[in-house]
């Protein structure tokens, strides 16, 4: 009598499934390669009709996974039946490769084993193991997929007839209500009495008590649509009721369920029938199982899925962005909270060197929205200092910085929302013509909009009064202040205090730009010499300047107290990091010393007649709005006069009339 | 009787002129505002006939300067005179519009009569004065040119025969010999008799002693080509002969030679003659002057040359890059040798986030030999973190990064000479399988070659293994060596010893990379986890090494003992730069801390039993060639054998044993 043949299961991964696996991995798993459940599903084998020859094709038996295969309370969409599955995914194509799969796949088999004995639950009877590694800088994921099956010793047969139509076994009208019963209540294996009444395979000792061996019929949904080989799923299906019925499964008829829908004919069921018989094998012992899926060339192997080439460019720059950024938080800084440094919104005024810098950085740490602030065109020294500008950009007179600065942002990374202004902003010492005031208002206007729909402002400028504007409104409207500023072998990293009346009343505000001042912002522009105009400073030192500048504003982000946070002070033990955050300290003002390769540390509190960060200074700017600024633009002793500066420097030059002096003229910006 | 008017003369500037003005200013002036002597010159007026009318047009009279005007040995060009001027080039816009030009004028103008009335020269009659301020950021230059001349009161005036052809007053023999003479000896002012004889006015006295003032002709070289008006040298030739011989020159004779060439017909001669005559002046006092020239609109206000418009926008790029190098040397630093970097031919081993930074800071620094080796494609995480590049370099697979590095620079600076290779270093503890030993030998030999062709050589890569190949080479070849590597917040930069047997013997040889090390270096690629095979660090931490990198080479090129300089001791006292050279200190070993946002500086001797740079490895390698070089990457062991290591650590076990360890693992890359 012919020994019965069983279809395995192909694995069917949707590409979906990978792109769930790639999340899971970077933002849940990260470093672990612990087993995790999952599901797949299997429905009814499907067939297609040839149309010239008129002859069935059988396609796949196929057990498919897809990205809801990851989610806990999923449910197999309607017509489909769950399988459960175990997924394992290496870290390394070496361990990957090295795994022991025999000893992981009888182990899975262990479990099914266990399970039919202890729980004579059929729900482990699809159980399946997926191991993979997956290759997230390139889109290669390796994965081999093992679907366990008890071999039967001896084989099952079937009788002379083979498998019939189910036609034949069965009426229509029990066949019909099977499929009635089937789709109300999903079940992959099940019991048919000659009525087509069904039941969980589960009830076998009582649904068939009183039915006469000849009525009896052990159905299941059958994956397969092979005409000789039903699928995978009946040989566990056997294995378990040979298990724990040996006595009265001897002999079994088997109905293959392939019918999705009810045939427009009582002959066109696609479902099959069988007489099955096997001697009963020594009870107890597990038997053994086979499984683990061939690759398509046949061969015992893993397979490969290489996404690369189907995937959107751009996505896949997006993914490889957010992957770099990911992989800090796997093993060195788990608690990094990623998206509040990319969530900030943070504006650059200034498009020179060290704008630029700033700007490549931030996208290095994922920052998504970038404003860039310039008045100027790219000119022909630019290029090789100012890592977003190109020698084309500078051609017929130069495009305009902040604009051009933004348009290559794009080219470096389409997901980036980066735009550019050219603006001036108005400074002291640099006094409005009566003609331009209404355009400087307008300046003001659109840099205090600007300001606003930011989170952190970098001041870059290259000079000393183009700075106030911006500390007087960030200070105002309490945004994040970085500034930085280049000597020529020396730099300022520093961050703006926070307004005292919105800190904690017992803390020292720390203090911004201009609280070392004892004169205010005056015109540095005119009258200067070549050396003067340009940036005269150690090729290295502006991007050193600007990541540090970056550095100390993630740095605030991952503080507890974010830009509230007090200054460590500047001669701790640098190996404590005392009142540092998840990145380490948060220094109030850093001056690097290229000379030197060293950094000094520095803390300085806020000044009560500082002209850009007291509370006359903002108070003012805060009920005058323009006017206060215009006034500061074109009467130079007005912010002098507003802080009290003026009174103390009178009382000043008395004091000190007689003492020597020997000033000391670094001629830095700072 | 009609008064005589002058045609006063025009500046026509070479553009040359500029460009061997931007050149002197930048590299010989730099802040110098002193005034300068220049030369110009002028020929005699030309005149063009209008074919259509018939009429002769006369051309400007002009004085031209060039870029020889600026060559103090200088000589006229064949039939051109010299005329010497004084020129005042400012530094800023304000002090050239501040300038305080009748001051400047009324200088010039005493000096000319001084050296009339003390030495009775001519020389200075043509003396010019030029005030100029180049904006040399915009290639635009603003001049404004003086010709002194002074005033005759009352004026001199011509007889009713009004200005004649030369041919009425001489014969043409005269006219003949006179040209003869002047080309042999160039005289702008000279004495003419009757015969055509002439000499120079200085000697007035003695040539006309005996000569009937009827056959005296007073001649000079006449840039004016206009029919009735003489050029400007007359004026003031006048003023001379008037001052010094007012006796006897009420009444002259003058010959204004317009003649380069004898003419086709004895009628043909384009100089003229008049009869002139004035009062006597006051004798002694200096005359008033005037002579600030015009600008095109006719207004007295200085010119603008707009030169940016005309140049090679390479050539623009060319200047504008060291123009803001040698700006550095105005004021701040007149000692650095900036030739010495730009010229040092760089080799950078790797093109990743390192190898992009440190390419764009030597383009900073003016370094015009760039050459790059990497073995990798661009990837879609790239361009936010390795600035040379974009999006569209990582489509369809990726373009070669060490190649597309290169093709980027040249798009930012054009005249960068930067090539790219792909090669795959060979590395000890990665065994080349017998198939691959001739592509390992092939490798060996580009990569030996290419750090032949270099002075400097950054190892730059991503792991530890692939710098050991290039350590041995670099050490045996005597190369500087600047290594940089990265941690998660943490980076190593530092500079490679030199070979102790080329050092002076009483110096300590600083240790490589390898010199701390008790294992030799091996495979550290394998079995890697994402997070381990992406480079997982602050993404402000790689510009900031890249730099340190490049400035310590800047650093140690500047110092008088180059590379073989002492590492200055790590715990001096940092603003006391001891052992520093002309840009600071040059440290041995720099490791950043960026959570503490601090650099330590650490000197390491190099080790005798190094798998690095050890003698033994170094006459192995200089001995045996690739044969070592394959034995060091096919044996783990060899290199441990090579050099003592095995034995010392197998002392060292045995001594050990008891002892309680405390292992840390930091998981950085040094």
């Amino acid at each position: 009598m012919p020994i019965v043949k069983f279809a395995p299961f192909a694995s069917l991964v949707q590409p979906v499934f990978w792109h769930e696996l790639t999340t899971l991995k970077i933002d849940v798993l990260r470093l672990s390669d612990e087993a995790l459940p999952i599901t797949g599903s299997y429905s009814v084998g499907r067939s297609v009709t040839d149309k010239e020859t008129g002859n069935e094709i059988a396609l796949g038996c196929n057990l498919s996974v897809g990205p809801e295969s990851f989610d806990k309370s999923g449910q197999p969409s309607p017509g489909a039946f769950l399988a459960k599955g175990h997924f394992k995914n290496y870290n390394t194509i070496e361990e990957f490769r090295a795994a022991d799969k025999t000893a992981l796949f009888n182990q899975e088999a262990e479990k099914m084993w266990e399970a039919i004995i202890a729980t004579r639950d059929t729900s482990s009877l699809s159980n399946f193991l997926l191991i993979t590694y997956a290759d997230l800088k390139k889109y290669k994921y390796y994965y081999w997929f093992a679907f366990p099956a008890f071999v039967a010793k001896p084989a099952w047969e079937i009788d002379e007839l083979g498998w019939k139509t189910a036609s034949e076994g069965l009426t229509n009208d029990s066949l019909s209500s099977i499929h009635g019963q089937l789709r109300a209540n999903p079940l992959p294996f099940f019991l048919v009495r000659a009525s087509g009444e069904i039941a969980p395979v589960e009830s076998y000792s009582t649904f068939f008590a009183n039915v006469p061996p000849a009525e009896q019929t052990i159905g299941f949904v059958d994956p397969s649509a092979h005409p000789t080989n039903p699928g995978w799923p009946l040989r566990n299906l056997l294995a378990y009721l040979h298990a724990l019925y040996p006595a009265t499964t001897a002999q079994l008829r088997v109905l293959c369920w392939r019918d999705a829908e009810i045939p427009a004919t009582p002959t066109g069921w696609k479902s099959r029938v069988g007489a099955l018989h096997c001697k009963p094998a020594a009870a107890g012992a597990r038997p053994s199982a086979v499984g683990w899926e061939k690759n398509p060339q046949g061969k015992l192997a893993p397979r490969v899925a290489d996404l690369a080439p189907m995937m959107d460019p751009k996505r896949l720059a997006d993914q490889a962005v957010d992957l770099n950024l990911k992989l800090m938080r796997w093993r060195i800084l788990p608690a990094l909270d990623l998206e509040k440094i990319s969530s900030t919104k943070c504006l650059l005024l200034g498009a020179g060197t060290l704008g630029c810098y700033v700007a490549r950085t931030l996208m290095g740490w994922g920052v998504r929205d970038i404003t860039l602030v310039d008045s100027g065109r790219v000119s022909f020294s630019n290029p090789v200092r100012q890592p977003l500008f190109e020698f084309e950009d500078c051609v017929d007179g130069g495009k305009p910085k902040a604009e051009c600065a933004a348009a290559r942002m794009k080219k470096i990374f389409p997901g980036i929302n980066a735009t550019g202004h050219t603006l001036s902003i108005p400074m002291p010492g640099h006094p409005v013509p009566p003609a331009s005031v209404a355009q400087a208002k307008e300046d003001v206007r659109k840099l205090e909009e600007l300001i606003e729909a930011h989170d952190a402002v970098f001041l870059l400028m290259d000079s000393r009064e183009s700075r106030w504007l911006p500390t007087v409104i960030c200070a105002a409207k309490g945004k994040i202040v970085l500034n930085a500023a280049l000597g020529f072998d020396t730099f300022l990293v520093m961050r703006h205090g926070v307004r005292a009346s919105s800190v904690r009343p017992e803390a020292t505000q720390l203090g911004c730009y201009y609280c070392n001042d004892i004169v205010a912002p005056a015109d540095s522009l005119t009258d200067r010499t070549l050396d003067e105009m340009c940036t005269v400073t150690r090729p290295g030192l502006a991007s050193i300047a600007a990541s540090t500048a970056v550095e100390l504003l993630a740095a605030v982000l991952q503080h507890p107290d974010g830009h509230h946070a007090a200054a460590p002070a500047p001669n701790s033990d640098p190996a404590q990091l005392v009142g540092a955050g998840v990145l380490g300290l948060v220094p109030h003002q850093l001056r690097g010393f290229l000379a030197q390769f060293r950094n000094l540390h520095i803390v300085g509190a806020a000044y009560g007649r500082c002209t850009g960060c007291s509370e006359a200074v903002l108070r003012a700017y805060e009920t005058q709005g323009f006017d206060m600024i215009l006034q500061a633009l074109n009467d130079d002793k007005f912010l002098q006069k507003l802080t009290g500066l003026d009174q103390l420097y009178a009382e000043g030059e008395k004091a000190l009339e007689d003492v020597d002096w020997d000033v000391e003229d670094d001629g830095e910006d700072f």
